[in-house]
């Protein structure tokens, strides 16, 4: 079943060890999009400006991607600047320019109405209720937030978090939500916010899925699935949301949401992540094959299986 | 098959969020064997001091470990004083009083000398590869060191490495080790120092286990144990020890080391390092049944196994 993400398109520019690159494709709603694409359709809204050319779009189609609801604006594209020079595991933000995003309005094309499943990536929390409410048939949200949604609009946040279904966000961001050092804790009292699930995703180490009790099956037992020890991460970019792809994705693609496949889910997450950071930007998950994403699966399951 | 540990008795004075205790039985000699003695036969050497009392020794001969290599000495046992009042994840200590074990100089007895697993816990390099030099019948040696001794003494901690067959270290000691950030290549640099296969203990996110290519079997691939999220760390002194006892103590049980066994034995390693912190020092690992180890492994497994 079909996919729609709500996010942002944006162009980077980015240091890190490995080398520089200027105004490449990125975003949220991009990398998202690709990963996702791998295993389902997916729909796409978010806003460009006049620099978004059809190049930058073909990456989108030739993946299959719907675009139709990418909204053009008067002025340049979001536009991010940032350097992983002395830390691979956070980014250090040199600039941070707006443009067309600062004004984005989510506007869901009419065809898109009917899809199934959902992911509003980090955006305002307010809009993020916005496109959910006007989604009233939607099987499934997944979402995602950051610290400064988290201590700049926690009353917006709130509303938001009554409407996702699983939230996908990291450890800081985890205990920052719950305001509880303990991430077991923490969880438990992120998922009194809202979710039926939350996913806190773990860097170098992997993500831990957590359940509301006897949310999609029985019991509230966690599961962990692991990331891959990597010799080289060229650019970190991007990999949460490819992680989300890559999740998300693979949901939409069983139609149904049993425990079962959302703990499947979480390797596809690992597995798309691990792709994504071994090249700049957007450029291995341009080209994978469904072969490739089986074979890492499998390098995932010998990573962490018995027997 | 019997394993002989040498390493510290100490008396700890430990403040946590939890609550303080002082001068409880603790040291690395002592959570190894006790996590061990769930396995296998388990021998000690280690030095003590007038201040170590029958009730002490009486903690591990409950769980039949053989006490009669702890040497006695004049004076005081060794003593640690640390907290975990900002941070489970990273004791500040308080103090360290050295005492008898200042001049700690392992003395094995006749009957351990034919002991076919052997494990090093952290004390000066040079101690580890004599005791190592004396056992030469053994089968398989363990190791642990820290950061004191990779930047205080690196020629002997290198001597000590070539005798080394499995390195149990945290994150931030390979790297260190390595002067390398990524991981991996971190630890393949570890291997190439001597040990087979380096377990790198990743606190809350598990272990694992990175392998000299074709060591205890074919190929390369590491693998990955996970940590349990608890709800309360009660106190987390002597939980990488605890992994050591059961890592090393289900492969003692075993006999044959492949690879197999070692992948078993990090998740009985986690097991144990998940059940020390549950409890102040070692209380928790005095009162264990295998029956509460199988079942904590099921948990362990559950938490990362598909299907």
């Amino acid at each position: 079943m079909s996919i729609l993400v709500v996010g942002s398109v944006a162009f980077d520019t980015i240091a890190t060890p490995s080398g520089t690159v200027k105004d490449i494709l990125g975003g949220a709603a991009t990398y998202f999009s690709l990963a996702a694409s791998y295993f389902t359709d997916v729909r796409v809204v978010a806003v460009v400006g006049e620099d978004f050319l059809p190049e930058h779009e073909a990456v989108l189609k030739k993946r299959g991607v719907d675009t139709r609801g990418i909204g053009r604006s008067a002025g340049k594209t979001f536009r991010w600047g940032g350097q992983y020079l002395d830390n691979l595991n956070e980014a250090k933000t040199d600039f941070t320019e707006l443009n067309v995003f600062e004004k984005f309005q989510p506007r869901i094309p009419r065809e898109y109405l009917d899809t199934p499943f959902l992911f509003l990536a980090n955006i305002h929390p307010s809009l993020q209720t916005a496109v959910r409410l006007e989604m009233d048939g939607v099987r499934l949200t997944g979402g995602d937030t950051m610290n400064f949604w988290i201590k700049g609009t926690p009353k917006e946040l709130a509303e938001t978090l009554k409407l996702v279904n699983v939230l996908l966000i990291n450890d800081t961001e985890t205990r920052m939500l719950a305001g509880e050092k303990n991430l077991l804790r923490a969880a438990n009292k992120v998922l009194a916010l809202g979710p039926k699930a939350l996913v806190v995703k773990h860097g170098e180490y992997g993500a831990t899925i957590f359940f509301r009790e006897d949310a999609f099956g029985a019991g509230s037992h966690p599961f962990r699935a692991p990331a891959l020890p990597i010799d080289e991460v060229k650019d970190p970019t991007g990999a949460g949301d490819s992680f989300a792809g890559g999740f998300m994705g693979y949901i939409a693609s069983q139609g149904e949401v049993s425990r079962e496949v959302l703990k499947r889910a979480l390797f596809y997450g690992g597995v798309m992540g691990s792709f994504a950071v071994e090249r700049f930007g957007t450029e291995r998950l341009q080209n994978l094959t469904r072969d490739e994403i089986e074979g890492r699966f499998q390098v995932f399951r010998q990573l962490t299986h018995l027997d």
